[in-house]
């Protein structure tokens, strides 16, 4: 009801486009934001331009943080200044800063032990490890996974899951495990028949982390791959649809046609070459690459051409997953009984790793520690809170209205913002061109808000799982002054 | 003194080939033990063998550990063994289990936003992340580096001091850092000249990780390599050694001479092939290899190749590092101002990374996480332990008597152990064959006592820096047992 109230002022405001301190928010109440999320800030308040005079901007860096006083939805800087975190460190806090939830654990003293002592997982795994791994990650596992593997990061996640696909496909091929004393020989100095020409398609625009082998189908911006040795791997386009979707699903069709037809030819090709595609990698939606969707006809049909082909289909949910479609795995959207032979996670999972399916043998993945028990606590505790507090349904309510938001603002500033798009709060929008997409950045970050690009000229959004209708609000407010300013 | 009376006690023991039993031990006195190490226990204790009836066996699980009753040197299992621990999980433990120093870390309340919030490091970081790194990993930084950057594990670490070595080369070749227009274009598609085919130089029998770009550099097991598709890169031969190194010098040099003749020719070689060799990486112990050790000389003698070819020289010290040589890097040892371009870490430093010389720029080396703030806070804490308890000294004094009492072992059964050698604590000996030295992995277990094994037929040791005389006589005297029954 209070929620209600508080949209519907905010949404007033943005109507009548009125100048809303960032500072004072006098349209939201403290007592209201209380019953949100009671351990969240009740909106932005900044006391210098940021980064302020305590961050020292070095490199990358954007500015320092104060990650004690920072609370839910909100990043507090050295300087003082709270922003409402729509960015949440490159998409990697579930739940927001500092959830009791997570505070309790660490004052547990049964957890002290997982902490202090970090194991060679592979080999020495804690008494609970198993139990743990069931209520969390197998508890969340996509339809058809039974097994999980953890890692460290992301794009070791990815390293890894591409190597279990290679050991598949090899095996497949050979029809036997038995490898010959050629392959033995040769895989030591790094040449074939041991060390095979296998080859991973990707798709342009897609990015799957910077190691070599990930960074081989990492396709998003030139500053990830110039001067980097790569594999001959083939690369095929990723659909550029039109927004909104419904509006477009002729042409839209078409293009995502074209694209399959694309993927056929090049995995025929590059069978032709003696480079045979072991696997296909996708993200459900293009995130760093501009935020690129695409339809669930399209990926289940490219499910299929894997099928046909024989390479192993592998859903790169590193950035989707975790609940900010609305759906724990994004790919829960294409309806899918067996969606993939392969699903790999990281950022808002806390843990890296991946799943996959039972005739994927995990036996050869191995390293020191194969992921962090520690990391694994927390999820259990987040995925309690999700579900204790039915966050899937809030996300895909607040990405109603931020998705909404979005269309108004572009109807309201034609010149300024085109395509609009999102599942969930997974949202984005294009801006006039780069420049002006950077400085609106900036400025909203001056008025308290922490937005990210993506793409050449996109935002993108990435809040956590606690950002509410109140907070889309917020958002909306102030996005429409900083966008006043740049008409 | 009391450390002294117990080693004449147990190498009598050792001499005499006694039966001690590991449960009773009774030549350890519990209070000469309390003051070594005082949260340590006193001794092995078995109940049952290992893996015992409440650990599962699962594929490559050795048993389920209790890592809360586990102490110090000592691993508890669930059945309620324990056992000296000298591999510590794959080396990766620094000051043993449930260390009282790190322990009190996790209950100061200031500490618990660094666990709860992981940031984007590489944008974001926390407003003291400067002086803890300068308090922690630049306080240790090798000769001549100035610059670190925190990784999230071994293998990361080393994929991105790649990266960084082959912008760095890149931009040498230009003379200047703009691309043409040409490489900007063909990168996104994994091609020449964008993504150019340089090389990193590796020896056979090195491990530096299991991700693609690192795998290519790996050369100790099959297992590793078979089925990946790899780079064409040189690989030169590790001296293979003659021990103890003293005695055999002038024989030990020739190989030396052979190898480093043999590096020159494939730097040689692969520039001709179009593929110049960007770097070098070199352990300064091989390790999962095999514990293969060569000289100072050798190492200075192949900086000095690195230097005239204009190849990058990266020491991987992720399992010699930390001070289980006795000093900080294993590379001190070679007495050399400027040992490297790059150092890389992990596993004891309880966080991946790398540190590297100024000239190599960081600037293009980014991903989400960037290592992980907790780690380093523990980091803190272990350097503050290592520093106030002289720990370098006691690695050196234990290493001293593990070393002296391998050479007993070797003379007094010839025929089953050869070639004892090691640096500090960190020794290895060779077992007659394969067979042998697994069976007498588990004998050695089943008595209170986890060994690692490396190469084709080595044990190696690998225990924390709590590791002390008192520890290497009950070692001793339980192996000596262990070999007497395998005779």
């Amino acid at each position: 009801m209070a929620s209600c109230l508080i949209g519907r002022q905010l949404s007033l405001c943005v109507q009548k486009n009125l100048w809303l301190s960032a500072a004072g928010c006098r349209y939201v109440s403290k007592a209201a934001a209380k019953t949100q999320v009671e351990y969240d800030y009740d909106g932005p308040l900044m006391k210098t331009t940021v980064p302020g005079p305590r961050s020292q901007n070095v490199g990358a860096v954007n500015f320092f943080c104060n990650y004690e006083d920072s609370r839910g939805n909100y990043l507090v800087d050295v300087d003082g200044n709270r922003m409402l975190d729509i960015y949440t460190q490159i998409s990697s806090i579930p739940i927001g800063y500092n959830h009791p939830a997570l505070l309790k654990l660490m004052t547990n003293p049964n957890n002290l032990s997982t902490f202090v002592n970090r194991p060679a997982l592979g080999i020495l795994p804690p008494e609970n490890f198993p139990d743990k791994i069931t209520e969390s990650l197998l508890s969340i596992a996509p339809s058809g996974m039974t097994r999980v593997q953890t890692m460290a990061c992301g794009s070791c996640s990815n390293e890894n899951a591409f190597k279990s696909i290679f050991i598949w496909y090899r095996n497949k091929e050979r029809g036997h495990n038995t490898p010959s004393e050629e392959e033995l020989t040769s895989c030591m100095t790094n040449q074939a028949p041991g060390c095979p020409d296998l080859s991973i398609l990707s798709f342009m625009g897609g990015f799957h982390g910077r190691t070599l082998g990930c960074l081989a189908t990492t396709h998003s911006k030139v500053i990830h791959k110039l001067d980097m040795p790569s594999f001959d791997w083939p690369v095929a386009p990723f659909p550029r649809l039109k927004y909104p979707l419904e509006e477009f699903s002729q042409e839209n069709a078409q293009e995502e046609a074209r694209c399959l037809e694309e993927v056929e030819d090049l995995i025929v090709k590059w069978r032709q070459k003696g480079k045979p595609v072991a696997g296909i990698i996708i993200e459900p939606i293009q995130a760093e690459g501009g935020d690129n969707h695409a339809s669930p006809d399209f990926f289940r049909n490219l499910r299929n051409i894997s099928r046909k082909h024989g390479c192993a289909f592998h859903v790169d949910e590193i950035q989707t997953g975790g609940g900010c479609t609305g759906k724990f795995w994004a790919h829960e959207h294409w309806g899918m009984d067996d969606p993939a032979e392969i699903v790999s996670f990281s950022k808002k999972l806390l843990t890296g790793g991946y799943y996959q399916k039972e005739e994927l043998q995990p036996y050869r993945i191995f390293n020191t520690w194969m992921g962090d028990p520690s990391k694994n606590l927390f999820l259990v505790e987040v995925l309690n809170v999700i579900r204790r507090e039915n966050l899937l349904e809030e996300v895909t309510r607040s990405g109603k209205a931020l998705l909404n938001g979005l269309y108004e603002l572009q109807a309201q500033y034609p010149g300024l913002l085109s395509r609009a798009r999102g599942l969930g709060t997974f949202c984005a929008i294009d801006v006039r061109d780069a420049a002006t997409r950077d400085r609106l950045l900036l400025q909203a970050r001056d008025k308290g808000m922490l937005l990210g690009g993506c793409g050449d000229q996109s935002i993108r959004f990435r809040p956590a799982l606690v950002f509410k209708e109140y907070h889309v609000h917020i958002f909306l407010n102030i996005f429409n002054n900083v966008l006043a300013q740049n008409k």
